[in-house]
Order: structure tokens, then sequence, then C-alpha cells
């Protein structure tokens, strides 16, 4: 059968539907961000991991290696701080082609050694080794939260409030504006190499080779948040914090790598819930917007579908609406409803929507 | 600087010699078959992770996807036992290309599961993915110790006993019969698909697609176990129980994944020791000995060099001599000196070589 046709979750459920735990140490496993083992009596210890290819998560072309090492980091701190957490260690693997200096790698963990460093995590081992092609990159990441605390996605309940920290869709403009100055770049650089195979003077050959030394790089004025989106993201320990400090233990909790519509129907599946979301109430950047715009795209399509925000999407109940209010950089987007009710979008012009999921299939197809 | 002008493990120190341990929970980082984290008063936390990548360290036109998974998860569970702690979770992450089938993945949680069962582990979570070429593999295990037990590579001492699992360069030798037999495959196909665009004669042509699919697979039999060494390697749990129960608390360990020589020096390097090994006393399999004999290689470097016999390496004190000759399937190889003698392998005609590493770089070369 083709992979295709089930899809990234699909496949994982195929491959892990006969998986029986036989260690009571193991207290969660496949299904959630992390999985919980057992620590001691007051804490459990959280794993999650990541592998990221080149050339399907993330190109070289405008990614500085530097950045690469930070994001490879965040986004796997990230799904630590999805289950209420405090993240700990990481494990780093790197698979490396023949066309790598050690003057990359040494930019790599420089980006990872900062990450690390403002999330107090520390680099406790990994492995490095040769690639046919390319890079890879694989993270494991280690936390602990208090015993019993860790926010599953199959708490949430009809009633609770839908919250979602930050704003979306940035991440997936500012990787649609580096594509798009990607193709302009080398179009630029084409058409000049192109004029200078076809003349034979050596004047206009000299201009030519000035003109290519001058080709500009992009200019992402007033478009930076974007790109510092997509660059570097940001993994949300303040709001962990923010929550622990109001007393407020969500229901459920999930990350956003995917897209606020896959992302909500893990949540709903998982709690056996229903869910109305508002996309007035959907938090986005003014950036986002005008990039939209500017590109003759869906706002709402890319808030929803985007992913890599690496916000956090969470469910409280209905008594902590207050306390969520005076949150900053919290916003309020919706609520559960009993499964039946489906799970739901409601426009602006009041009509409703089935959310549906995009997943990896969908963007690397 | 090119990588390979530092080496794996020179890398390894580049990349990793500016870190600094910001959590007390973080008890040894980087430098050991796995990390040790703080678990509770009794326990301790062993962390090891592996990134297998196709084409460097693994070929599928001779190894089957099922044996495939099995030994992926053999490999990392040995770094625990290597620690003398106990495997209890693994994540799995696999990066896939197009050419693979959801059979060819069930096939290799198959194994992966096989393995578990074997050894108690449970899968709790990983990553499933797309690659642009080749399939990447990326394990994490997770295992646990009784504090302050963990048997790691740094407490060799002078005076100490070596010892070794098992028999060595059989995996390695394995390793060289499967490539001379895929040769001798592909070689025999070429010449008959050769003479087809040679004839233009009907009746020979139809011989020669006779001939074609008569091609014949390669027969082992009398080698049946160095490709079971290479193909479904065993991780020791048996010795790590069997040292227990003899009450023996090894003062260095670490498995042979590199060859007896790398991984001596290892321990040599980071106990601040030298060693004396005995080349008449390094424990060789029948089958080994003969087809080393039959390639016309030399046994001796086979068992030093060859790797990928996940056998374990460790040093007692002189005291559990006896308790070491009890035990089966264990060989006293040398002992520990002051460290410097150097480290130093004496030949059965009592000649002394230094030991010399090879890694990954020389066998990838």
């Amino acid at each position: 059968m083709n992979i295709s046709e089930l899809g990234e979750f699909g496949l994982i459920d195929q491959l892990t539907k006969d998986i029986k735990l036989q260690n009571t140490e193991t207290l969660c496993g496949v299904g959630d961000d992390c999985a919980i083992l057992r620590g001691d009596d007051n804490t459990d210890i959280l794993v999650t991991t990541d592998l990221l290819m080149e050339g399907i998560h993330f190109d070289l072309t405008y990614i500085p290696m530097k950045h690469l090492g930070y994001k490879s980091a965040i986004v796997n701190l990230s799904d630590i701080y999805a289950m209420g957490g405090t993240p700990k260690q990481i494990t780093v693997s790197l698979a490396i082609s023949k066309r790598f200096q050690v003057e990359d790698l040494e930019d790599f963990y420089e980006g990872l050694r900062i990450a690390c460093q403002e999330h107090k995590v520390d680099i406790v081992g990994g492995d490095t080794t040769s690639s046919m092609t390319g890079l890879a990159i694989s993270i494991t990441a280690i936390g602990t939260v208090e015993h019993g605390k860790a926010i599953r996605r199959d708490g949430a309940k009809a009633t609770d409030i839908v919250c979602v920290s930050g704003d979306l869709g940035a991440a997936y403009m500012g990787f649609q504006l580096l594509e798009r100055e990607k193709q302009v770049y080398y179009k630029q650089i084409e058409e000049i190499q192109k004029k200078m195979a076809e003349t034979t003077d050596e004047t206009a050959k000299k201009q030519l080779q000035q003109q290519l030394s001058e080709v500009s790089q992009p200019d992402f004025a007033g478009k930076e948040y974007l790109i510092e989106r997509q660059m570097r993201p940001s993994a949300r320990r303040d709001i962990i914090e923010g929550l622990r400090a109001q007393g407020i233990q969500p229901t459920s909790m999930i990350d956003i790598s995917d897209g606020l519509s896959s992302e909500m129907l893990h949540i709903c599946k998982q709690s056996g819930v229903g869910c109305r979301i508002y996309e007035e109430r959907i938090p986005i950047d003014y950036q986002t917007a005008v990039m939209s715009e500017e590109m003759n795209m869906n706002l709402t399509t890319a808030a929803l579908n985007g992913g890599e925000d690496y916000e956090l999407l969470f469910t409280v109940p209905v008594a902590d609406h207050e306390k969520i209010e005076a949150m900053e950089g919290v916003k309020e987007i919706g609520y559960i409803t009993q499964a039946d009710l489906g799970s739901v979008l409601i426009t602006r012009d009041g009509n409703e929507f089935p959310l549906k999921a995009q997943g990896w299939v969908h963007l690397n197809s």
C-alpha cells in the first residue's frame, strides 16, 4: 500500500496500534506531544523526539546553520512545554554529507547552545555520522513535570474555553516570502548568465559581470517579523510559567506545529469532544495580514493550516475565564462542545465550516 | 576545515568542548555510552541515541526491513547494557522516501517489536516523516540503573582485568561475505544481460532469459553464524544479569560497536590508564577464522577493528578473577596498566604493537 493513502497520522496509527506497554514506569506512550515516564514520587519525566531532513523540513539556501541549530532545539523544547513541563536535557544526532565543513557544524552548535542557554537545558549526548546526501538532524528532548500534572491532549471537556498563545500564520507567510525571494534571486542571476553566454563583446561581458556581483539580496524591511517567526521561532516557556503563576491547570494542550486546524482536531479526537472556533478571534499579526494581501492568499487559511507557529493551543474550564483574560499573550478563540456537534469554524459572516486537518502529506506534495 | 581532518571523535570533541551543564539533574553528559540523569533516590536514568543512514549504516539490498528494525533497536539497547543498566523505553523516528510502502514499514516495526519484547522495552513515541532520498532511522533508548552504579568508561585502574563477552570479528566477516556475494550476484546478471544485448538469435536469447531467471541467490551454508551476527546482533542483557548475580561491579564498561581497539582506547583515554591485550586470548569463533582464511584477511585485524559485534568490553578488579572465570561467555583478554606504558597488543609471538583506533571515517572511506 502506498504511504500517501494513509497519510502521516494514519501511518503512525497503523504502525503503533499493536504496541502493548510492558513496564509500569511507562505512564503514557505514543500519541501525545511527549511520552510520560515515572520519575520519583513527585516528578514525571517527559520525552519527545523529532527528525528533521534537509529538503523536507529546511532549505539551507536561506536558513543559516546557526538559525537551524536554534530552531531544531526550539521545536523539541516546544513539545515539552506543550505538556506543561520544563525541558532539562537534549540529545543531538547529526548525519552530514561531505559538503559540510567543521565551521558549518560549529555554527549549528552555536545556535543549539543559545537555545539551550535561554531555556536552561543541557546537551547531554548524541551521535555524529555521515550521510550520502544532505543533512539529517535528530533531537530528543527530556523534561520534567509534577507527578500527574502533565497536560495531555485527551482531557478537554464540553464548555471548556479554547485558548491560543501569540499569533498564527506568520511563520507560514515568512516561508512564502522566503520562497518567493529565492525564486526572484535565482531568476535575476539566470538572466544575467544567459546574456553573458550570448555576447562576445568584452565590455558588455564586464558590465554583466558587475551586474552579477550586484544582484541584491532580498530586502525584508517591514517584514522582519515574518522572517523571524519562520527562522527563529519561540518556545512558549513564558506561557507555561504564566499559567502556573495564575494557578491554571489546562484540561488539554498541544503545540501548533502543523496548523491550528490539525492540532485542534487532535485535541477533539483524543478528548472525544467537538469545538466551535471563531474566525474573528484567531490572533493574527498586522504583518501577516499585509503579506497575505500582497500575495493574494487567504489569511484565515494561512492561520488555520500554515503551521510552524509553535504557539500553544489549550483548553481551560469556564471558571478560569477571568484568569485567562488577565494573562498577556493568550486569546480565547472558542469553546469545546459535545462530540456530535463536530469541530467547526464559525466565519466572520456567521457561516459554519468543519475544520480540516492538512498535515504533512499535503504540505510536502 | 574538512571534517575528515578531525575524524568522528575529534569532531565530537570540537563541537561539545564548550558545553557547560546547567542542571543538577544532569549527572553525566556527552562522552559515555549514555548520558546519566538523576531519577529518584534509588535510581538514575540512562539516555542514548543513534542515527542510522541508508547507504552508510545499512544496505537494503541484503538486510530485510524486519531485521533492520530488530538491529536498530538492539544497537541502542546495547548502549544501555554497556552502562550496567536496564533498558525500559525507546522512541523511534523514521524519514522515508517515496519508494517505501506501508508494508515495508510494518516489517520494520515487526522487527522492532520483537527486539522490544525480548528486552521488555516499550516503544513510547517517535516521529515519521519524509526524506528526499533513502531511509533515516533515529532511535533513542531510555533505561534505569541503581543510583550511582552506572558503569562509566572512566573507572578502570591499573591491575584491573580486561574482559570481553562472546566472540569478536564475526559481524565484520559476515559483512564481507554479504558484500562479496552481492558483487558475484550482480556480476552474473550483468554478464548474461551483456550476452543478450549482443545476440540477435532468438533461441539463444530465450536460453539466456532462462539463465537469468536461474541466477542463484547466495548459499550461506556453514556460514550462518556470520550472517546472523551481522544481520541480527544480540544485546548482552544476560552478561549484565550474570555480573549482578555474581556481585561483580565492573570498574569500566563499553559496548563494541567500532571494534575492540577503538573501544579499548576509549576506556584507556577516559580512565587515564594503559593496557596490555593478548592476541591469543581474543575470543574468535571457528566460522570467523575459516572465513578470514578463505578471504585471505588478517583474523586479528578483523577482531580488533571490525566492529558491530555489540559485545561488552569491561574491566574488573583483580579480586574478581575467580568470579569471572565462573561466568559463561566472558573471557579475560589482558589487564590495565599505568598510562605511561601505553595501550598495547601482545601478539602470539610475543611482539608488542600499540592499539590503533580506526573509527568511522576509516570505515566509510
